[in-house]
């Protein structure tokens, strides 16, 4: 079986390699580069040469970016060809367009390596399904995130130090907005949901991210038996969904409160298997790559991915309601009171929102941060 | 599809609605049962009715025990028939024989109920191995002791008052020994740990149980960070693997410590994966009755798991060593001190023993269990 890699980075020669040393029957006869880095024969910058090649029959898609990944994967798949793809940007805003071209030209579409990294979380909605309804997925699925956090809580050093550090290990981007600021998690949330809830879920979720974490915050948290961490969630039920990411507040004894480093944990809740939770490496060329060949083994194994889309669900917000803590040294109309007694730098203080929904106290937020783009906020999980 | 259940007690009801109310094209035709127990019409008491009947492509073995789920499995393996069993007992003591029969007889053996309830934990080894070599399976397999040890830290309520409640919500056996003594991790241990390492790994492991567990010995380990779990273990390397069932005293923030009531979490290290934890209900009517379920789909979707048995791999116990703790009001040989300072009721002291393997802290906790039957033996955990 011959299949194509587009793009030779980290992750696409973490494929190169693992298919190499390790999955017998497969080879890699042609990889998709930029003209001034083609350095293997198999190499080519000519994305043509590949979806003109008949005895190409998977395309893996390591390239990253809207274009022109979503150009190339529609043309592999319009093709007949079949697609792996580790590129959440690209999967969370056209999944609909690709499912349905997959299907009409009776091609397979693998996502796992656009969520969780090494974890089979895809698969094991996909699974999930078979059987049950799922209610509703959450996660800490961004590693970077996680391991900012995670080391502020350890070291009790603060967000600029720690982020600093993540850059210089190669956890965090030069630019880091996409994990920090949540759109990394938005993608993931979008596509792990559209998968569990048989639709296409929107991108106009409510988002905030953890760029104003400040130690004072999770001591305050702490002091309270909670931890701070950088949550997608997604629920459904009569037809209706919601979905937001923000920093929420769980307990201490929590399984999320003790997810160190850069790892993720993924969980759904299904009608007869309960909840289930899967822990491991979010990123890193080793772990994605190992999504991406067991994406390649199902295609060679004949098993191919089936996601409905088409069941109409209305997106609901009022179906995902928290209390929220917004901390700043602006106001928070309609708030209480959260930490009377907790002192910040610079004379902040904490407000409280009781039983509001995501979006309801994303508008609050955006409007605090508008006066003080310090502020904080943080939605506090309920417990079981 | 016409498929045969072994035993309609909680979990093969729990199978048969499951079937019936959310599978389609899939029709359970007859059920075996107890002559003073046919209350249905696809009842018989004749395991030859099933095996005989040659519309009944595969056999859901629910009823326990060694004998005769042993003799039903091979007849219907010998027939050409498929099994699918949630019978850890039976699987961990005759693997080997069942895998050597359904290969002869083209016949699939579906295990995944044996280990871990709803969560995909065979599945996920089985996907694993796929690409990876795993060096190491351990993880939390019991819900019952589990349940005990979790309840006794948030009630602060002792061994015995714990195993009474859970006796009387149906978490605990009337006879508790095969949960409490470790028998269940036992066999949950040597079933993932055979098809993780590509072999038929012995039951000849060192096994010790919680039941001489105290609210005193919790307070200890929690006094130096710790909380205690029984854990089952397994590692390979070389062409030799070695397996315990032991208490564990863990971090307070690792994901073990903090695994609530009834759950599971199990774990397993691959090459290229890294970590990874999977978490769910380990028990129930629902949640193992899914499991078997998520087999009965492979099967009519035509996936075989495949085991690899037949790679000679040497027992070796000096793979597996740590530090172990004994409290006991006896002397261990070769100890040092662990806690001079703790005050146990009735004067036991608490003994540290450095870098043992588990056979031998296991040989010096029965001696010293011979002079005092309440002493208690945790391994203390490595920090990674």
């Amino acid at each position: 079986m011959k299949i194509a890699i587009l793009g030779h980075g980290v992750v696409g020669r973490g494929v190169d390699r693992i298919v190499t040393e390790r999955v017998e029957g497969v080879e890699v006869s042609r990889i998709l580069e930029l003209p001034d880095r083609l350095t293997d024969p198999r190499m080519t910058s000519n994305f043509q040469d590949i979806v003109d090649d008949p005895e190409i029959s998977l395309v893996v898609e390591c390239m990253g970016g809207i274009e022109p990944a979503h150009t190339f994967i529609m043309d592999a798949l319009s093709a007949g060809k079949s697609v792996v793809t580790s590129n959440k940007a690209v999967v969370a805003e056209h999944f609909g367009e690709f499912v349905s071209q997959a299907n009409f030209s009776h091609a397979g579409l693998y996502i796992e390596a656009t969520c969780g990294g090494g974890i089979p979380w895809i698969a094991s909605i996909l699974k999930a399904r078979r059987i049950d309804d799922i209610s509703s997925i959450s996660g800490i699925m961004n590693g970077t995130t996680n391991y900012i956090v995670d080391a502020m809580v350890r070291e009790g050093a603060d967000f600029d130090v720690v982020l600093a550090e993540a850059q210089r290990l190669g956890y965090a981007e030069r630019d880091p907005s996409a994990d920090i600021d949540g759109i990394d998690v938005r993608n993931k949330t979008i596509i792990a949901s559209s998968v569990a809830f048989d639709t296409t879920c929107t991108g106009s979720i409510p988002v905030t991210g953890i760029r104003t974490l400040t130690k004072a915050d999770l001591d305050l948290f702490e002091s309270r038996g909670l931890s701070v961490k950088l949550l997608g969630r997604a629920v459904q039920g009569d037809g209706r969904y919601a979905a937001a990411v923000e920093p929420v507040a769980v307990p201490l004894r929590s399984l999320e409160a003790n997810v160190p480093s850069n790892f993720n944990l993924c969980t759904l809740v299904g009608t007869t298997v309960g909840e289930l939770k899967f822990y491991g490496q979010g990123a890193g060329s080793l772990p994605t790559g190992n999504a991406i060949v067991q994406d390649i083994l199902d295609f060679s194994e004949g098993r191919v991915p089936h996601y409905d889309i088409d069941t109409p669900k209305q997106y609901d917000p009022t179906l995902l309601t928290s209390d929220y803590v917004i901390r700043t040294s602006s106001y928070v109309e309609d708030s209480e009171p959260y930490a009377e007694d907790f002192e910040f730098v610079g004379g902040d203080r904490a407000f409280l929102l009781r039983g509001i929904t995501a979006e309801k106290a994303h508008e609050a937020f955006v409007n605090v941060l508008d006066q003080d783009p310090s502020s904080f906020m943080a939605a506090i999980a309920r417990e079981d």
